[in-house]
């Protein structure tokens, strides 16, 4: 149950997004219920007072501070954020959003390959937040990514995996850890991304929007670790027509030997 | 996170079925990797000898014997079967099942009715397997029963829930627990079935048809309680368009006094 | 492209229910527009004067006159119901409705089979509105009712077919016509219907509610003729992996020979 | 009932791929039943002799060519086709693809983007063939695209369409006309395109590889046809609970004097 990516092994294959909570006790709580071990922050968040804190909470957790390019329309605007963040928090990883739509807060396919390549080249480990296209999943790939994370649907709308299908192409084609980033709404989906294969989930509203920010980490948590298990585990094939768990033809009737006792727990 | 059927409290809200699987020792560990407290039992399977031995199963792990009349085509076969059942196991507990059609295994719901409001009457505790129809579910609490048990699909199947609506509608109209029997395949459809409101699952073939049954118990025992506890967080609602989960507007660019250290865990 | 029920060849697979339009010259043209041969009535709408120009109207349109038993909440109800309607309006048809919720309008499975019996020995034809439980359709066919007739979803929901798989189990079953009845929101879920083998659909709320009812009845009438032929005309297979429909391997480039004239329409 | 692409008007909105048919006799019928006024090529398949014979079916037929680029796997190859293609058949119109993945198919990006940009800027008329990303869609239309056409699935996989959700925002937001190329599989998937409010389909593998093609092309005329109605017609909203389409409440029961007559048709 680790999730490994550039080299850095982490015993949850959760990432929790530090936006949206209200305020940094939950935030610290929520951190703590996940089990996750690497957690985002918006740079523009990121003030000299407050959000001092807000670096300090994560850290005191024990969790790696991912940076991302929240907000940044252009592959300029991304590069430049990064670089700032790189030089501020000390960290070559950067979760790189280049939005192409304001409304959807889908990616900008071109500008976010070519963010990602002027990234790499100087040295980021680049995690990209893409749509679910599998060619452009396998071009952040080449261009020297060291993960793919693909929306299942976009932020903070909580439809879920939109089309499963593509992510199960992307997870099918990847050398690099998949991880579902955007979409998730509850714990079902969360396991339904890992039953696809996806090595990871990122989350943000769906755990800091919920009614109760700590319960649904937790729920969060179990469903991530559920659906990698069943994967592992070998799920039965769908069936057109029904099996019975319990063949009866030519069984014996019920023999009152076996009467005993109360089987109550 | 406990279920109460006809006043006796279990703490899983998993039920296992005892069916399917290689050998006794298999049973056993998914029993125990599963957390169940309650666990079916074909009673055309339980034999003098070989029997007796996965009576002892069950009873050793502490868990409460549920005799099925799997295999029966009318109410007078599965009422005859219950009765057997009661005598030879002391409980009064039973799943019912009358089978109406041999391929899909659905049940037959008016000689299920019938033999439900018979078995009641002989102060049974019954619990039936039904299919989905948000009716007869209330036909059946009406006449007494102390559980309903929806099929998600064909039993062995693995398709899931077909039809959350006719699940989500018989969870709101029912007064006792609803618990869903038969199409489970893997953790997300579990998961999925808590977050609908339903009060518990019935796995058989999932678990025990899984190329690893025990880790697949282990993944249905954390789905349960992922989408038991998602159900209770209260998830955030499904939105057409995106919304940030780190609102940028207007916030100021990220302050070189954050800098501080690095944040690797 | 013709349904027979009962011996009665009807040349349009589309029912039409005639409650809820705006007023008798919507349902005139409608009927017009959607080519229906059968028009169903509610019993209890049929009034001495305002109604019979309700049944003026289908039998000018040269339509035969299905009446339901809309309302009735047990066998007693609507048998009672449906021997009115044989008198008053000279057909042994008979749409058989016994709801058994009021907030669904879903069908009592118990006592819709017991009505049905009960007329079928009456002498009527009998065409019960069902859930889309297949044992209970396959019950309904054993009384000797002349079709089936499953909701795909609750009447007036338009929420389509919620559960594919039991409609075609329906269908693959039954020696009667198998017509959707309930759910339907738009052409497309009446072309699905025809696609999973359905032999009819019937309509209501879908067209008279629609904000054009004529031209929804168009679409409709449209959408049954075009999933009937793609049924008959045998779809492609679902694929996991594309398969061009150019195969290009080994093509010779393009021959400026070709290049002839214009070739605009 | 009308498209209009880049200033010229089509009386139908299915456009048909000339690939994959049996034989010439086939795909002139096709054409016939499709109703169809625009009928893809794939250049590479054009040679002197059988392919002249191609484009003679498809003239007399009184359809416009649309060469496709279909087999080039980078802009450059596909640009330079187009020119071949400009000069051969006498055509400024283009279906552009730039495949990236030969599995699925499915369009590679920021190549796409590029090819369209140079196309344009030498006077085709573009339609390119693109995956169901809003964001690359909206970037097509910027760069001077006729009509942007995304996939619904996989080119010949029959899924239909995986993410409707993707498809609506897409329509929403462009002022080109939207077709949805490539994935279509049976009549009710090209009714639902025409129902997100989509002004065509492309259709190829889905008729030609028919059983029957020939009815396949009248089935989905008919669909584009019922779906486009369904449209404009406005369906009713989905409920989450049933209304009837005849209330009955307080009205009065059956009265004789409506007995009238026979009512068969």
């Amino acid at each position: 149950m680790s999730l490994v990516i550039a080299g850095h092994q982490l015993r949850s294959r959760l990432i929790l997004g530090s936006g949206g909570f209200a305020n940094l006790e939950v935030l610290r709580a929520a951190i703590e219920a996940s089990g996750t071990e690497l957690v985002t922050v918006a740079l523009r968040r990121v003030e000299p007072g407050a959000d001092g804190s807000l670096l300090d909470v994560i850290e005191e957790a024990g969790c790696r501070v991912l940076p991302n390019t929240a907000g940044c329309y252009s592959a300029r605007e991304a590069v430049r954020l990064a670089r700032l963040a790189r030089e501020a928090l000390g960290t070559e990883w950067v979760k790189l959003e280049v939005i192409g739509d304001e409304d959807t807060l889908l990616p900008d396919p071109a500008e976010l390959l070519d963010a990602a390549a002027t990234l790499v080249a100087e040295g980021f480990v680049v995690l990209p937040y893409t749509n679910d296209d599998p060619v452009l999943a396998k071009r952040l790939e080449q261009v020297g990514c060291a993960a793919v994370m693909p929306a299942g649907s976009p932020i903070g709308s909580g439809m879920g995996i939109n089309n499963p299908y593509n992510l199960r192409l992307i997870r099918e084609r990847s050398q690099v850890p998949v991880i579902v980033d955007a979409g998730i709404g509850t714990a079902s989906d969360a396991a339904q991304a890992m039953e696809l294969g996806c090595d990871g989930v990122l989350l943000a509203s769906s755990v800091s929007r919920a009614r109760d920010p700590v319960k649904m980490a937790r729920a969060m948590r179990l469903a991530v670790e559920a659906g990698r298990a069943a994967y592992e585990a070998g799920r039965i094939p769908r069936r057109t027509f029904a099996q019975a768990s319990s063949p009866t033809d030519g069984m014996p009737a019920l023999s009152p030997s076996a009467s005993a006792s109360q089987r109550t727990g």
